[in-house]
Formats: structure tokens, sequence, C-alpha cells
């Protein structure tokens, strides 16, 4: 009987899982207990799923790997960060691998969806796995490769409305496999070739970094011009051809990050990379960029330093609740040091982790504010913001074009 | 009575000029005389119009200004290339505004079209007007700017089919001049603001620059780690996102330029880009790439380098006869230089010229060939490749994906 295991259980991991439990007894694993008792309670911190779809019975939840000794599929969807010298850490890998290794037996499935640099699966992971299993990949047990597509807070593209590459270059229990992986798409993708599916993945998440960059740049060099950032993408967009990219604080897990695993994988291989990378340093220093741009401003209309000011939308992404990797946050620490009277908010961050973060959340509170400053334009903050009375001062960082 | 002059016969100016002559008289100045000459005896050298087109009676074509006296309407078409230290080359500008200042009577009205960093028109090219001609922008003569957006050998987007930005601050004759330039394209973009409109067409072809530059690198790592990039850009484009460009080798006199103006105004304005010329380098590197990965070629298949090989597609972009600042060409002559048995053939280039670069232009003397490599893949090119024998070696350079 198939029963299968999910790793991981972030953005990527445990919508997974939610579709997979419809059909099949699942395991959900993660490493972090606090998670695990959450989603125990129901409880899903960045709300994106309600009570009802967490308790599933066919879900049993556990950080002890113990609980799936009878698991037949593993999916394995652990974060891909790097150090802080930017290069790959593949510490969660490796240590899921090692754990895997005592835990597989014969004719077990382990699909991967972490993003790497082309190789990864292949020459790290399957050889961790081999050595501490005794066991032979493509004989023994068998491993495929599914990159994540998850674009947090897209509604329109969550996981059953997307194409997903599905990697796997052998023939055994291929349709049962198949068949599982159909239920959590819209469609598959179906390659036999792993690391062409990681090289896919890694370049989707470059091309977009790089082209916000650009825009990014366009942005900053058109208020060193004196030009209207907004009225020249608007011209420009008249061009049948031109992306409209829109600036911003690019935040999060994805584009700050894959695009060094590329940049790494080339340079090992002799290749120095010269545009893969052009977009990180930009869009990093759009941070300090909206800090002064956010300096000039109080300079200008809080002349005493005694007005009150509001920081509306501070998670990493527009209609996102990850707070995680936020350069809007970031910004907001900050500016918290040089100026008493400034407050944080940000509607879809749940009020626990608000209270956390040192954030307002009562709906009184929001509308006592002198000065609001919009960084993350969440929908909702969009509709509180176009609520507030007339006589509030209201800056939109970054043009909403 | 309303009289035109276009200044600059080129692939931009030419076809403004055609354009306009079915409703006005019109002047088309160019300052070669060959260029001037070979007009007048109805003889487009890069074959985009034909003769019945070229010799109407409402068009006269001189290299001398003085033919233009009573012009009252003058568009400035004039190249913006840059120098070998890669800054703009304004000689251009500079001369045909020096020269028209000598000609420009009061109520005149001068429009730009060639691609520059914001400001050229107003910073440069207009004081430079004034000083000679004594007489006042905005009072005495009126400026405004329009860039192109010839795509060359891009038959769906051709001037007739295409939104054009046309930027003019004033009131004077707007009816009249507007009127007229409905008349060469398919819907008009109005702004007021003639910077915006000359950062608008710089940024476009920066954003495609970029981005071919970014999916050449892709290329090339790809050929690196040994994977089928053809492959990998299929996967990745299942993604709703994934911008599918081409790799190539782009030359001309947009791509390799435009940036340079960019870059070179943000850095006097004290922003160092980073993004802007991120492609320049690993665009301009292709060519050195190709060749080696054509040597590569010739190495496996012409061991005793006695085989007859052909080289086709010359120009400097697919279906497009103008092979100045082609890449392509540049490797050929490089070719050339180390295997006797090698020539070259583009059929899109006219066969006078064709003799001059040394290119074959016989049918017979084209299937006469042991192997074949496509560089710049015409329509043609391909309809001809497809027809050759079975026994010939073909090699179609950069993945036509």
């Amino acid at each position: 009987m198939t029963k299968i295991c999910v790793i991981g259980l972030g953005y990527v991991g445990l919508p997974i899982l939610l579709n997979l439990s419809n059909k099949y007894k699942c395991i959900g694993y993660d490493i972090s207990l606090n998670r695990i008792e959450s989603l125990k309670k129901g409880r899903d911190i960045f709300k994106e799923f309600s009570k009802k779809e967490l308790l599933k019975k066919s879900i049993l939840y556990s950080n002890n790997l113990n609980h799936a000794a009878n698991c037949n599929i593993f999916i394995i969807t652990v974060p891909t960060p790097i150090y802080q010298n930017k290069k790959p850490d593949l510490s969660h890998l490796k240590d899921v691998c090692e754990k895997l290794s005592k835990k597989i037996k014969k004719k077990d499935i382990l699909i991967f969806e972490s993003t790497v640099y082309p190789g990864i699966t292949n020459n790290f992971c399957i050889p961790i796995i081999e050595k501490f299993s005794k066991l032979k990949e493509g004989r023994d047990f068998f491993v495929g490769y599914s990159p994540e597509r998850v674009n947090p807070g897209d509604k329109k593209h969550n996981l059953k409305k997307i194409n997903k590459i599905f990697a796997y270059p052998y023939k055994f229990r291929k349709k049962e496999i198949l068949s599982i992986y159909k239920l959590i798409c819209k469609k598959l993708i179906i390659t036999e070739n792993i690391k062409e599916a990681e090289a896919a993945k890694v370049i989707e998440n470059i091309q977009r970094d790089v082209n916000i960059g650009l825009i990014n740049e366009i942005y900053l060099v058109c208020k060193k011009l004196n030009l209207d950032f907004k009225e020249v993408i608007n011209l420009a967009s008249t061009k049948w051809n031109f992306l409209k990219f829109k600036p911003g604080l690019v935040g999060g897990h994805c584009l700050p990050v894959d695009p060094y695993y590329f940049a790494h994988i080339s340079k090992i291989n002799n290749y120095k990379t010269k545009i893969t990378l052009a977009g990180r340093q930009t869009n990093d220093f759009m941070e300090k960029n909206i800090l002064i741009e956010i300096k000039n401003i109080l300079k200008v209309h809080d002349k005493k330093n005694n007005k009150k000011v509001l920081l509306c939308g501070l998670s990493y992404k527009e209609n996102v609740s990850d707070h995680r990797n936020s350069l809007a946050l970031n910004i907001f620490n900050k500016l918290k040091k040089i100026k008493k009277n400034i407050s944080g908010y940000d509607p879809m961050i749940n009020d626990n982790l608000s209270n956390k973060l040192n954030l307002i959340i009562s709906e009184k509170e929001f509308s006592n504010f002198d000065i609001y400053i919009t960084l993350i334009r969440h929908n909702i903050i969009k509709k509180k913001i176009n609520k507030l009375s007339k006589n509030k001062l209201i800056f939109n960082i970054l043009s909403n074009i």
C-alpha cells in the first residue's frame, strides 16, 4: 500500500501533503517541534490553510522520522538557503539524506523538490543515501526530482493550477508515482533528466531576479535624473515586447538565494557568470535606498519629529504573510532606531507574530497616525489606506506601476 | 504649405520619408553621396523597398541641405553610435544640429528620432541650434522627440503596425504635426515630456540586451555542464512567467550601443549602473565562443582539413540584409584566416555587396560543399538547407529554441 512521507512542512511541503492526504495515508515530517505542535492543533502560522484542512485523519504530523518507517514514497521539500558568504548551504539536504538513509527500504521512491543547482540530486544527495543505507540507487531505491514552483501569495498560480516538471529516469513504479504527482498540479511535464530539471528551475528564478533588478536600477536612475519613473515605464510599455516588471523589495527564500546556486556550479566548472548575479547587489541595495527615501519624506513632512508615523506592509512580498527575509521589516527595524514615534503594521502577519515583532494590531490604533507610509502593498492594505480620513498624509513607496 | 525634410536615410529615415511622401512634398537628405545616388536610381542596398516606391515624384533626394531651404518640418534620424571607448558618439547629431541651425526659420518644427540618453534633445541639440541660429526654441522654432522603434527584419512590427511615442511640449502647430506622424504608425502615444520619451526608448533596448545576455550565459553554462540547453529552456518555459528569449549573436546598431548611453548619463549623475551593461560583455563574447564551437566541429568532422565548408547567414540578424556590425561576419572573417576551404553565403545580402565581402552567390555553387554551418538562420536559409542532399553534414549553431 502506498504511504507517503512529506519531509519539510513549509510553504512547499504543506500544500503537497494536504493535497496528497485526500487520497493517501501521509506522514508530515518537520524538524521543528514548534511547527509540528501547531499543525497538530490545526494552526498554520502563515494562515494559508484552514483548521479543517490541516486536521485530516489521513495525516500524521511528526518530528520523528521513525513514524515514517512504513512509508514507501518520500517527498523532500527542505530549504536550500545560502551561507553568509553566499555559498550554497546544503546542510538541510545533507541532514535529511543521512536520516533517510537509515529509514528507507528496498523499492522506496524519493522525490526531491528543493531548488538546487544542476547535479545536486545525483552527485550530492544520492551518494549520501547510498553510503549510509548500503542500498544502490536505481536498483534498490529510486530517486526523482520535481522542482517546486510555489509562488507565495499568488492565488492565480497555486499548486493545482500550474504545470509541474517531473524528472524520473526509471520505469520502476513510474505509473504510480506519476498518478500521485498528477494529484498535486494541473499538468505534469515529464522528463527523464534530473539535471536538466534542476537547471530549469533555478534559471526561472534567476531570470526574475535579474529583470526586477534591472527595473529597480531604472527606478534609481530615474530618481537621479528627476524623471517620472511611472511615466517612463508606461511609455516603454507601449512597445510590443517591453516587459513590465515592477520595482520592489526582493526578499523571501528564492530570488535572493537561487542565483548564487547557479553561479556556484558555473564557477566550479570554470565559467564565471556575469549576468546571473547582476540583479543581486541592486535588489539588496533597495533596502538602503528605500530607507533613504523614507528619511527624506520625514525630513520634509515631520520636521519637528513629533508626528506619529505608521509603516504599512512588512512581510517579504505582496499578499503574503511570511515575514522572514523581508527587506521591508529590515527597513522598519532600522527606522525604529532613529525615530521613536514610528510603528509598524501588517494585517497579513498573524497577531502573535505581530506582537513579537512589535507591530500594532488593533483596528482602532491603525487610524490613529499622522503619516502613513506603505511599503508592501497587500490588497488589504490598499483598502484600509483608501478608507483613511483625508487629513492623513500618505506616501506609497515604490511606484505602483 | 507643409514641406518635410527627412535627415538621414538609413533604416529609420527611409521608411518615414516614403510614408510621408504619399501625402507631402519631401526632401530626403543624407550625408552620403553614394546613398543619395543609389536612391535616385531607385536602388535600396538593403532591398527593403522597390524601385517604384523609391522613385516617387513627391521626393527629392539630396546630399545638400540647401535643397531643404523651404522645408518647415525637419525629421532627424541620424545614427547615434559609440566610440571605441564605448562613450556616446554624438558627432552626427552635433553636425546635423549645426547645419540645421543655418537653415531653419521661424515657425519651423524639428523632430528628433535618434536613440539617445535622457536630456540630449534639450541639453545638447537645442543649445547648438539656438547658438548658431540666434533663434529661441519654444518661441521661434519648436522641437519634439519621437523615438524610432524600427525592428529590422520584423515584418509583423513594421512602422505602420506599431505604437509610436511622440513627445512635443508645445501647442504650436501641434495638430498638424500629430496628423503628419499619424501617417507613419498605427497609434501615437503622446506625451509632453521629451526626457521621459528618451528614457523610455533606451530602456526598451537595454531590457532586450540584458535578457538575451542572460540566455546566452545560460547557453554557455549548459555547454560547460553538458546539459541539453534546448531541453532546459523547454522545461523552464512550462512555467507561466518564464520568458523564452533566444540565445544569439547580438549585432547591429541598437542593442550593442544603447546600454552605454544610459550607463553614461547615469554615471554623470553619480549612479554607477550594475545591470544595464551586464549583458554587453557576454553578448560580445558570443563571437569568440561561437568561433570556438565551429573550430571544435571542424576538428571532429574535417580532421584532414580538406573538406569544403560553407558558413551560411552572415548579416547581423535573422531575415535582415544589413551586414554592418555583424558578429557572424566577424566570425567568417576570422575563420577564413585559419581555413582555406571555407566560404560564406548570405542570400539576404545583395550580390554586389556579397562580391565585395567575398561571399559566394550562385545557386550552383551553394550545393557544392561538404559541410554546412548555419549561423544567422534567415527563413530563406532554412529552406535552402532543408533541400540539400542527405550526404551533406549540417550544423546549426546556437539551438533554435
